[in-house]
């Protein structure tokens, strides 16, 4: 199976998170090997201060890697496009991208109208729309909870890799 | 300049993981570009719990990416070998390997006498021995806070990354 990319777009707010991760849940219960990418707008600290990887970090290392028999952890300490994070990722069937907004990648919404949280674009940007917002009309419309018909649209319309990348 | 790469190898306790970090901020003050790559022997949990990256980790991603504008995170939760982990440096002039005892890349070795570490394998076995023993021979030696020589030994002797390739 070659390995398929959707991304998640949306205003802070609206459950993005927790929707990408109850897609992972669903995604692996049905036997598929997953990857998720997230754009943080924020100055994330990944490590635990005094841990090896943090002391290498912050002695300056441009990469550190951190690797244990079942486990391992890249950090690199310079920017970093979508696409040069997609070339990193191997044998997987599944690609979830979370906030990548203006990425020319095949995009499900959310909007969220009970946080006030309206569509980054029109409707018709997005393959799908994930909303409480009964007015959103265009495209195939799921509610929040809907966990289940969203995976079956995610395992149905998720695009080659390879034409993003093309 | 070619990326060129060194291990450094040790049993723990001789203050392996100090010197490596303590070379990388000479190697940066020396205004190279510098990667890390430990082998972890025990479980390492790099990630904070209920941070966005350990969501998806937790719930099954097989690989979590997350980027902001000026650092990444990859972590992958599937073995990989030290081979599979040097594919992912890139753009950096010296890469020191931390605790592949047993791979076949040119090493430093440490012991330090003072705490009972001996080296895991005999002195001609290594570029150079890093230790408190004065009884090491055969293979230059530098005492464990003799960080200046180490660097410059380190600058003069890391092989080109395309031979440990090979």
């Amino acid at each position: 199976m070659e390995t398929k990319i959707l991304g998640f777009s949306a205003f802070s707010g609206t459950g993005k998170t927790t929707l990408v991760e109850k897609l992972v849940l669903q995604l692996k219960a049905a036997g598929l090997r997953v990857a998720v990418i997230k754009h943080d707008a924020h100055n994330f600290e990944i490590d635990k201060e005094g841990k090896d990887s943090w002391r290498f970090s912050h002695a300056g290392a441009d990469m550190t890697i951190v690797s244990s028999s079942t486990k391992t952890a890249i950090i690199e300490q310079r920017p970093r496009t979508l696409y040069d994070n997609l070339a990193m990722i191997h044998d997987v069937d599944v690609i979830l991208v979370e906030g990548y907004k203006t990425e020319p990648i095949p995009q499900i919404g959310i909007s969220r109208k009970a946080t006030g949280k309206g569509l980054p674009y029109p409707p018709e940007h997005y393959l799908a729309v994930v909303t409480d917002d009964e007015t959103v009309t265009g495209v195939p419309c799921f509610g929040l909870n809907d966990i289940e018909a969203i995976t079956q649209f995610v395992l149905a319309q998720a695009r080659p890799l390879s034409e993003v990348l093309r």
